[in-house]
């Protein structure tokens, strides 16, 4: 890739990211667009209550800088906070790591000359300002080397630094927070058989009564409502089309006839087909009859569809956090216990499997995964040898007249590569959400979790190894195949040759990409074609603007990529920190923006996602190591060796890390667990029976009680024991 | 080796086991001699009440059969009891396999004349008997191939019930004990500095009541008090020798003149130098000072020397195993807590070490064994190799007109190198102790467990890797050289030339081994000896007898040793299976006699031993799958691949055990402390002061209230923490 291209790309994108921000200033300003642009402020009540008059293009900035972490955390919950420590710890680990190798390594490498002793190959003024410009044994490399050990200890201070105040943050958070229903709960699964002459319930009650006699209050056994969800989808499905045809009807009353037109609709496939019906009246009979079923469904459920998981309540904090964290059975595959998810995020039907079916779908869905991570290696490194120009005019000669023009070829030459790598990505997440779905996980927080894990594998393995080593693939393949144990030192020399590609890869996620998630283009004309063709209730509407979540699955990867591409360049190509810093600068930015007004968090983990985020961060600085030691055996470098003890230290800090934080966010500390408690001593006892309630499927409250108070729906005792103890204590 | 040589050995061992059980009934029926062959039963004032009367030689077979688990447990606690649980399993994984290998396996290898095919080979009777003789790609080797699937379906179905009826034991025995000490308490190791303007005992009672209000008993912080130690051991030597003094006196008033002799001694190095003083005036003189100067270096250990460990007590069992499996602080490298260990068998100096500290000094010491295990892989060799007899004679040529003559011949050929080879391995388990000791683990019998396991890797590569494939290093160490990864076809090469070999070390082991023990002639005579020159009063005459403990730490990495070697030539040479039966049977029968009348055990670790026991025979069964893979290779059987699930086989049945079973052992369960505390219920409840007086180290005891109540001493208090609620409650 030439310069000319490389310019005309960046030089692009930063117009497209000017452009968007401009189309941000001024369409956010604008009442109508409020729920597009304010959306989480809009479903909390606040609007834009308490944030400054916006004046200019950039008022933005100045309210995302403004803001302080407790901001983040009330507005968008601490999941929300964590991410932006990850970015902010990115971003300061580049800053001082440029600070020093920007200005010390760029002239060191400029004014070697070593690219230009080689009359044959081709390069740019890109290369040159590269490690690659640096001659064979040359004292100079002594710069590069030292350099490798300061970006090592700089990451080293951030990421002690970050997880410190990840850790904080977590406990301080759950401490402060009002009691959730997970705070006093238990998820148990696992449970043996029925014993003769005693249901479901009863066992569950006499085991946790016998072991907490003190502080057990209720339990719920999980059934399989399944059935019962289907029919209260439909029921709620007929419902909303009951209250938009009301609309409808309600709208012709006022506009051309006094008696109005009471809406039709046919009731066969998709509407399209079968006998024409008066949509208010076969509503109203479907939901009357609906409602019915959902009844009788759920009496069935709750009685005869049990299944061997249960949600257990205490009466206070301290006593479920120990009793999450204590073997309760004599042999450990019975009676299992974990701390509960949150109610909203549960995944029932994962509830029931077994401990060791569990295990068996776990070693399946990674055996898969491997598969996916290894064969998708073979579309990537199609693409990448496709999408060179040279390699399109070759195998395809019929595009040669359109890429021979000018203009054209330099566009694809910039925006293909990256377009078809990024389009190729999209296609990924949703499989492995439901990979991690079948493991047999009980929330969705650590289904995503899981998905994100993979994603990164996947992520290193075929998009950085794929294009870096991948495109080595084609060039020496009978190289590889007579000595395969020399992939770093391959590593090594081939990452030099993508510095370029992937410069303006980073270019291109965080001009295009945060300048579309800044400016919302897509949700604001989705909302506003919903608006004026779809919606007709207020529910309708509510539901066009309602805010998402952050997005961890796919986002944190992607940013994993960055760091890893970011760092393993760091010291090759000093050239790309300020594209890192820049990237990392306006997510964060970015971010801090949709955090205070845009996304509401589905569910709140704590931070849960921080050491996993940890681990990928410190393995991205174990390639960088290992990039390193093969570049520099590739320069012929006789002191090498004095890079060895830097993966070693890698592992050891990784260690430390683990061992000092890591259970904190295994486990609720029962520190954490005393504060919550006395945090809410003074206060009025809180409401065991809602907490509890919050447990119960929306779908197995019974319709005529969803407003009311759970407890009164006397039917529902059936699978919920009765309550041991009523006075809450919370010591 | 000739099938004569293996004769003179078998039948001389017999005739060595025959000649000490004779002995062992003629000296055991003698009353002088009942503190030496019950001495745990006179330790516990029972002498031969409860058992029958003895009548001829066997009687002792008949009473170690009749005995019950209860009565074993009841006499020698759960640990014999899993001990002998695990020599029945190997004896019921050994019969059952050879019921069927033995009368298939040895007509069929009989009856194939493989070896009389190569007239050059040296073979014997035995090695006919063996897979040896049969020809290579023969259809007879079906039935090995099968066998090898008999012997490891027997080990899984042995193995399995094994696991739970130990676990079932060891939840029981916990159940139905007394509370003990360590039923209630807790160690807390890496507690942080403490806070300026509170003691150490405040830090600890604030943070504790704070987590545990209603629980929380008290505490004890730990001192270091080795010079405490130092002093009270110098008093109690006084003491001794004061009374033994005493009884010279009184023992020369009555024989020679009234007045009597007083005993003298000299104050310089071992009472053979310096001036000559009266013993029991020097005693009493030397006793005073002492008790003044331990009563003062007592204070300052309990106000200057408090070290960042504690002991705290809880006042009921559940709310200790609760608080033992749970996370304290939010940070992983404080507040460490682990169930106590049980007050005699704590180890003081490794309580204060950090975690840090004692993840290095772990790492540290599995260096050093590793170095060990692999070099003396040299002296073995060695010992190997020269103690074949013509090796003898060639690298030592003085010695040929001694070994050429017939009788020495045969003996030394019988004797010789099984009896390097038990010498050689008496050398290292002090060794191995002691490095677990270093490793900073808090308590006795966990260091037994863990010296236990080095024992065991170290007897495997050494003893069973190095004879057979050691062996064949000196035979062909060209070969390895050429190809090092034919490792697995080398042990299967290499095993069935070493199988006479192993035959007669087995022999060796049971027949003189148990038969020592049994008749306990090395403890009679010593017993003896002291009784007749050294001792005086009744405590230095209950110390001479004074049962010990079993000896885990040896005993089951040499039972381990022999279960590896008859697994592995089970099949191969199915003649060692007989031999392992007679070994394990008697050990089984000798062991349930010390259990009943000999050993007492000196600490109760509720069968956490086993875990290791099973794993290490499971590990015992991969090296047997691994080498018949190699040894049907070498037979160039070509259906040697349906052998390759027999291993994967065995990790899942591992993996499947500890997920079902580990966890019970590790922790307490809570429905086990349920069940203790439901135990005790009805009853008084203990005296918590008392359990927790029981923590304080003798050293640490003042002087004059030694036999008093712990509590009167009020000084002490100073690092005990004032009891919060004496209230104990068990729920």
């Amino acid at each position: 890739m030439e310069v000319s291209s490389f310019l005309t790309s960046f030089v692009s994108y930063l117009l497209v990211f000017v452009v968007l921000m401009l189309l941000f200033s001024w369409l956010s300003r604008s009442p109508a667009n409020e729920v597009v642009y304010y959306p989480s402020r809009v479903a909390k009540g606040l609007n834009r209550q308490g944030l400054p008059e916006s004046h200019g293009p950039l008022s933005w900035i100045r309210e995302a800088i403004s803001a302080s972490e407790e901001d983040i955390v009330a507005m968008a919950g601490v999941d929300a906070a964590v991410y932006l420590i990850f970015l902010s710890t990115a971003l300061g680990i580049l800053v001082i790591s440029g600070l020093v190798l920007v200005p010390v390594l760029l002239p060191v490498a400029k004014t070697d000359f070593n690219l230009s002793l080689n009359k044959t190959a081709t390069f740019n003024v890109l290369d040159e300002l590269s490690m690659a410009n640096i001659k064979e044994r040359s004292p100079r490399l002594w710069a590069f080397l030292i350099s490798t050990y300061w970006v090592t200890f700089v990451a080293f201070y951030f990421l002690w630094n970050a997880y410190s105040h990840v850790s904080k943050l977590r406990a301080a958070a759950k401490s402060n927070a009002d009691i959730k229903p997970e705070d006093v709960a238990l998820l148990v699964r696992d449970i043996p058989p029925v014993p003769n002459g005693q249901t479901r319930k009863e066992q569950v009650d006499a085991y946790f009564s016998n072991l907490y006699p003190d502080t057990f209050y209720r339990s719920m056994v999980i059934t399989d409502h399944s059935k019962a969800r289907m029919i209260w989808e439909e029921l709620e499905g007929f419902k909303t089309k009951l209250a938009r045809a009301e609309v409808v009807f309600s709208e012709s009353k006022t506009t051309k006839s006094p008696e109005g037109l009471r809406p039709k609709n046919k009731t066969g496939f998709l509407g399209l087909l079968g006998e024409e019906v008066d949509t208010i009246d076969y509503c109203q009979n479907k939901i009357k009859e609906l409602t019915s079923k959902l009844e009788a469904e759920q009496k069935t459920t709750l009685r005869e569809k049990q299944l061997n998981a249960a949600i257990v309540v205490f009466n206070g904090v301290p006593a479920a956090a120990a009793a999450a964290q204590s073997l309760q059975a004599r042999t450990g595959d019975r009676w299992l216990v974990s701390e509960a998810p949150e109610p909203r995020e549960i995944i029932w039907p994962n509830l029931a499997k077994l401990s060791y079916e569990r295990k068996v779908r776990e070693i399946a869905v990674y055996g898969i995964v491997f598969l996916t991570v290894v064969f998708y290696m073979i579309p990537i490194g199609l693409i990448t040898a496709f999408t060179t120009l040279d390699n399109l005019k070759k195998y395809l000669p019929f595009t040669k007249p359109v890429v021979d023009i000018g203009v054209v070829r330099t566009a694809l030459e910039a925006y293909l590569p990256q377009i078809a790598l990024i389009v190729f990505l999209a296609l990924l997440p949703k499989f492995l959400l439901m990979l991690s779905r079948l493991e047999g996980i009980p929330s969705q927080s650590h289904v995503v979790r899981a998905a994100s894990g993979k994603y990164f594998y996947f992520i290193i393995f075929n998009v950085f190894l794929g294009v870096t080593v991948g495109g080595a693939l084609f060039k020496s393949f009978k190289q590889i195949e007579k000595n395969p144990n020399s992939t770093i030192s391959l590593l090594g020399s081939s990452l030099p040759g993508s510095a370029t590609f992937f410069l303006t890869f980073v270019a291109l996620q965080f001009f295009v990409g945060d300048g579309l998630e800044l400016s919302r283009l897509v949700p604001l004309i989705l909302y506003r074609l919903k608006r004026k063709f779809l919606c007709k209730t207020e529910k309708e509407i509510k539901a066009a603007w309602a805010p998402g979540d952050l997005g961890y699955a796919t986002r944190v990867p992607n940013d994993m990529l960055i760091v890893t591409i970011v760092l393993c360049y760091a010291v090759i190509a000093p050239l790309i920190i300020p594209f890192g810093v820049l990237y990392f600068g306006i997510s964060w930015l970015v971010f801090r923006n949709q955090a205070l007004k845009v996304y509401i968090a589905e569910y709140e983990s704590y931070g849960r996602m921080w050491p996993h985020m940890h681990k990928r961060i410190l393995a991205a600085l174990v390639i960088y190591q290992l990039t390193m030691i093969g570049y520099f055996g590739v320069k012929k470098f006789l002191y090498v060796p004095i890079l060895v003890p830097l993966p070693v230290l890698t592992v050891i800090f990784a260690y430390v890390c683990h061992s000092r934080f890591y259970a904190g966010f295994k486990h609720v500390p029962l520190e954490v667990a005393a504060a919550v408690a006395a945090a809410h001593k003074g206060q009025r006892i809180p409401n065991l029976t809602a907490l509890f309630a919050a447990f119960v499927p929306l779908c197995l409250v019974r319709p005529s009680s969803q407003d009311d108070n759970f407890d009164d729906a006397e039917e529902f005792q059936d699978a919920h024991s009765q309550p041991v103890s009523r006075s809450a204590s919370f010591a």
